[in-house]
């Protein structure tokens, strides 16, 4: 009797057939990071935890997954830790090395190791896996992939603009209909600055952000909360209650916040996006949303959120512009602006709008019936020639039933099923059966592929 | 001054040049295991340490990584255990993770999993990264991908045929002449069986196995220093002196080890697969090497193994069949057979002979310089229209010097360079540089697009 065995908790495994559909993502995402230039790169599993510690604030310390040292790992441990439970001591004495925890410090990381190396603007591509020790809930994991994409060493907003076409190819060719909101980190604190508030932009924002969620009055009463005195309240109702479209609600922002020296600057940076894409043939709904905020702790400009139309996920690819990617690693002023895209959530998102389209599905083209020792030898010559083509095709290995032999087909969802047996040997002429339709063709080996490659 | 930041020793970045052969590599392997209808799978990078120890023998779980546990991981540890530096106790103690160190258990833990699930044979591919605290060296790195395919629920040989089918395929299509080698447990058995040493099996080849690295003097001193005597040895002669073509040290072998059952069945099974193979188109080498040993503690029958014919390096695919791959996991009788494709070392053997195809390291195929801001905002229409057509393309993203642009798209191995500039805005006719042979071009962009097309 076979033992339960079972793998980390958050963690998962991938059937073919999963691995069909997040391979499906995978190459669509990736085929068109590179019509535009972007080239990939790959770092390791695991960092030092000195690159890792501290770039995530306090509880994503904590969220990384960290590596016991090799061999006598308890040489440098010091047991009065132990005894005082003192868990970051004996962390720094056992464990070197953690995890990555996102794509984007390692990248940084990266930029400043091989800085000789790299030619500027850097456009790349990550598409690899992370890990979080975080309480694995529905749609969240413990080991999931993150697909990145960022071009560094250029303040150009053609890069924003850049990233929105991609944003809007990707979804359009994943038959995912998205909104693609817009804000900036300086009209957040021309906002701020405005109502006389700067040193609470992030209270603010993060109140403000929620108006979808809770509406207008839970952000008052937070904003009350935060000791936000009414008339800070009041100024803000302009801002709050924005409406119309994308040309409307930037006249009105230049009304209210274009004041401040910030805050007009964000605005001229949205007008020039907003004007260079209103050029392009984008399929995705482009929206300024003045209250959106995400990633204040590193946005320095334009911020990015994209959301699916048709299916309630949250956000399934977001990013930004930050004026200071490697700074943490002593090389500050690198301007560069990116965005992630969430697979495990597309994938969500996909299966709930069935729009996998079949073909990226497909297994096996064909499967040859194993008749015998000596139907099968003279098979694995026809097998040979079917394969030259470019079809996918495999031999039954073994002379079971032929009722074993179709279940085996069907259940791989197999194209084709061809039949050589002894007649058909002698003759040269095949039976092919569709598996789809139940029709049968004979045939010679040229008909047959004819047929296979239509 | 940027500081100095480094990744765990073993561990390796991948530049974008690195990736694009390393994804030749990968994309070559993964279409010919398609092609003969293996399906990917993926399991997590974490394993549970329940999973993972006492599979690799005790260096194997000195070698482990392990995972600290996440939060309190200091509560169910005994300070005594510190004290007495009982490192197995502590480990228990405070790690339940561990990466994973092949991909060879993690598969047989998925199909004990998901045995309902799966469709026998199960022909399935894995293509991952695996991690080992070895001590790193030239060419071993603690982080490596490993390229594994098995076929599991079938005991026919063509099996066996179909694998050697597929390394032929993928090292034709990599351009390295191979010989595969071909061994069989059972005709090492016959070989220990017919000297009366059954019992000294795996003294006996591993031994053997090093012929061809030490010479036949230094087999006999190794196998009298494990207190072989001189007439078992002698008896040994043979055996290690057969030479000629496959079928003359086949009929050789049935003299010699013929009479024991084991021995026979080995013969024969080695017999219809070189007779299978004989009928096909191959290009590499197959060579029956009874002194080959390899992965003896699990393969039960065929053993396979890879040399590059032009560099020395050790092989570079390896496999064999196991009648027990799941019998660790309480699911005896399952019988597979499997190899592995060592994607570092072919990367280093494809270097060595430099038989990288340059397309297949191209990057963007055209770049737009970038003349001002309504230039820019002019180029963005085309490159919309030329990336439409598939072909790569990028507009630079800011309007720096000439020199400078062009310096960006020479590094970058850009293939050619487009310039529009005001007058080829007005006029439509624009300039096209081939960045190889610096010829320029004039044309519309239907021209333009032919030759990019070409």
């Amino acid at each position: 009797m076979a033992q339960k065995y079972t793998i980390p908790k958050g963690t998962r495994d991938f059937s073919p057939e999963e691995m069909a559909r997040r391979n499906y993502i995978f190459q669509t995402i990736q085929s068109i990071f590179k019509k535009h230039g972007y080239l990939p790169i790959e770092t390791p599993a695991m960092e030092n935890l000195s690159t890792l510690m501290g770039k995530y604030g306090e509880e994503g310390d904590r969220l990384l997954f960290k590596i016991l040292n090799s061999g006598d790992f308890l040489k440098n441990l010091d047991t009065e830790d132990i005894e005082n439970k003192n868990l970051g001591k004996v962390t720094t004495a056992i464990a070197e090395k953690g995890l990555r925890y996102d794509l984007t410090v390692p990248f940084a990381r990266y930029v400043v190791q091989h800085l000789n190396e790299i030619t500027f603007p850097f456009k790349r591509y990550q598409i690899q896996p992370v890990w979080r020790a975080d309480r694995p809930q529905k749609g969240r994991y413990r080991e999931f992939y993150q697909c990145d994409v960022d071009v560094i060493g250029s303040h150009s907003l053609l890069n924003e603009v850049e990233l929105i076409r991609i944003i809007d190819s990707i979804f359009r060719e994943l038959n995912i209909n998205v909104v693609i909101k817009l804000n900036n980190r300086k009209i957040l604190t021309g906002i701020a600055e405005t109502i006389n508030a700067p040193e609470r932009l992030t209270d603010i924002t993060t109140a403000m952000d929620k108006i979808d969620k809770i509406g207008v009055e839970k952000v008052y009463e937070e904003l009350r909360g935060k000791g936000l005195d009414e008339d800070t309240i009041n100024m803000l109702e302009p801002v709050m209650n924005l409406s119309g479209d994308n040309t409307s609600r930037l006249n009105c922002l230049k009304e209210l916040i274009g004041a401040t020296d910030t805050g007009s600057q964000g605005l001229e940076e949205m007008q020039t996006i907003l004007g260079l894409t209103k050029q392009l043939d984008l399929k995705a709904e482009i929206k300024l949303d003045q209250v959106l905020a995400r990633g204040l702790n590193y946005y320095t400009g334009t911020i990015i959120e994209v959301i699916a139309k048709d299916v309630s996920i949250g956000s399934i690819c977001g990013g930004g512009r930050y004026d200071n990617l490697t700074g943490v690693f002593g090389l500050p002023d690198v301007s560069g602006v990116g965005i992630s895209f969430g697979a495990d959530r597309i994938y969500d998102v996909m299966n709930e709008l069935t729009v996998f389209p079949e073909e990226a599905l497909n297994s096996t083209d064909v499967m040859l019936v194993n008749f015998g020792d000596k139907e099968a030898a003279y098979s694995l010559g026809i097998l040979e020639q079917i394969q030259q083509t470019g079809i996918k095709a495999e031999l039954y290995p073994d002379a079971a039933k032929m009722k074993k032999q179709m279940k085996y087909a069907d259940q791989k969802k197999v194209g084709y099923v061809l039949l050589i047996g002894e007649e058909e040997m002698n003759t040269g002429i095949y039976t092919l059966k569709n598996m789809k339709t139940g029709e049968q063709t004979k045939g010679n080996l040229e008909e047959i592929l004819t047929i296979l490659k239509s």
